[in-house]
């Protein structure tokens, strides 16, 4: 069953769907949070939406949500509430004058923000008897009610296990990170900081390639095959950097150091801005100077955070 | 069959293995030139080995191969010499010195080196008569001999056509990519880019995990889950770098820009050296306020090589 298909055209089914199952209110309805809700209304959920504009409801009332006509209204229709908007600033605005709406009830923050706004979030909700899980959601609109969606929370397991089968409905992989509200944020942070130096350097390598006349079609089967050795390399990365000992055997950061320089040499020969690459030369060869040329590259994770002058 | 598997045991099988078999020659034994030299001796072929030091040799001459006295000798013993090296400095140092040696011959260099100096030997090569092919080892030295190898060739079709079948010997996929003798170094260059800038993503992702108490190996299975997605994204970034047509629609500059801004903050907060991805974010937010902020992200495949004042 997909989200399009509109199952309140069969009665009995919806019946006996609905039955039993959590009143869920959602807060936000831009793609990712139709997606959301339309989850909740496949899997036979109650559904109470709003949004600060109301145009973006109606595929869904369609669908058998409810319009609410306020937030409180919203909240008020649900012991769940999950809230997907743009940013935090777009969170505030919404959540802060619901606090007493919301006491006594359980809100699921889903919406991408740093830990430590997550944190604030907590420490909000606690003070309002709020009960509050932070997620974050890591897969894009598409996969949100099929087994492909990854969601992680983090915050009390008394909550996520309360509504964890509600919570399923969004599809896929459901995992709980712990009691610090700031965790699920940390890990989507930490993710999507190798996602994007990573799209740094392919859009880098894509110019370069094109500047030596290389298509992006040419090079892209190579490409991809990187994408297949990199899991290996980050296991052996990981071990490195949890036991913090960063034997350089395979390959080390001065064969690192002078490979990253040439690739800057080439790129900046066809004009290309290599700032992001020449940053990492920088690191690299700081840790050369510093006496770690035969560590592995992992001794980068100690280094990075060491103040310097 | 391993390279640690000594065939020569076996006179029967290796006196039909050689049977017609191309001499080659090997110059440089480091770990690659020794897996190289193992592969060509697996596969049967007469093999002549020279370094600059001789202790590298044992366990090659152990398996059947010739060592020669002078690199002079090495390259007289083989219509085929194959040059593997540490960088083009040391290639020069010891073919400088062969271009009367190698003079009809034919000379396969798997140095890393920038596609410049790959075109430079190939000029020199063309002035003293030498058939040149210049080549980029794409995997680990444990690939060698081995299906997961991959070894990209480029210059004269014909000369690849000639040895291509010894060539082979070393195992795995083996590409001719044209004529132009820089364009395997071109390749390489452009995914060690790839490879060493999302390796340093990587490596401020851990510090940054760290930093908010997750470890490595609580990080690694979404970190791989990355590396999952990739191969599709790069799939559609390629065609519109290729196309120079970049629809904005799934995720764009502005949101990209915002995102990365957001990974900096929480790291420098944690006092993680954050240059690598600052640069990024300079270069993202500068497209965005070049009015591009509704293109993709690959909008920078062509903003990367535009001249800045």
């Amino acid at each position: 069953m997909t989200i399009n298909e509109p199952f309140h055209q069969t009665g009995l089914i919806e019946a006996t769907q609905t039955l039993n199952r959590t009143p869920v209110t959602m807060l936000g309805l831009g793609p990712m949070g139709q997606a959301l809700a339309g989850a909740f209304l496949e899997a036979g959920h109650p559904t109470t939406v709003w949004n600060r504009s109301t145009g973006k409801a109606a595929a869904l009332t369609a669908q058998g949500a409810i319009l609410a006509e306020s937030a409180a209204d919203a909240v008020a229709a649900s012991p769940l509430t999950i809230i997907c908007v743009l940013d935090y600033g777009a969170v505030q605005a919404i959540v802060g004058g619901l606090g007493e709406a919301l006491r006594g009830r359980t809100l699921v923050n889903l919406t991408s923000n740093p830990p430590e706004r997550a944190r604030q979030m907590a420490q909000w909700a606690a003070e309002h008897g709020i009960a509050y899980l932070d997620g974050a959601i890591m897969t894009p609109t598409t996969t949100i009610g099929h087994s492909s969606a990854v969601v992680l929370y983090s915050g009390p397991a008394a909550v996520y296990e309360a509504y964890h089968e509600t919570l399923a409905s969004i599809g896929g992989t459901s995992v709980h990170l712990g009691e610090d509200p700031g965790r699920a944020a940390a890990y989507d942070i930490s993710l999507l900081d190798i996602f994007w130096t990573s799209m740094s350097g392919y859009m880098h390598a894509l110019a370069l390639a094109r500047a030596e006349n290389i298509s992006a079609k040419e090079l892209l089967p190579f490409a991809q095959n990187i994408s297949g050795i990199l899991p290996e390399i980050m296991t052996i990365m990981a071990e490195q950097a949890d036991s913090r000992q960063y034997p350089g055997e395979g390959s080390n950061l001065r064969s690192a150091a002078a490979g990253i320089e040439h690739i800057v040499h080439a790129a900046q020969a066809h004009g290309i801005d290599s700032s992001v690459l020449l940053a990492a030369h920088v690191i690299a060869k700081r840790a050369v100077d510093a006496g770690h040329g035969m560590d592995s590259f992992a001794r980068l994770t100690d280094l990075l955070r060491e103040k310097r002058s």
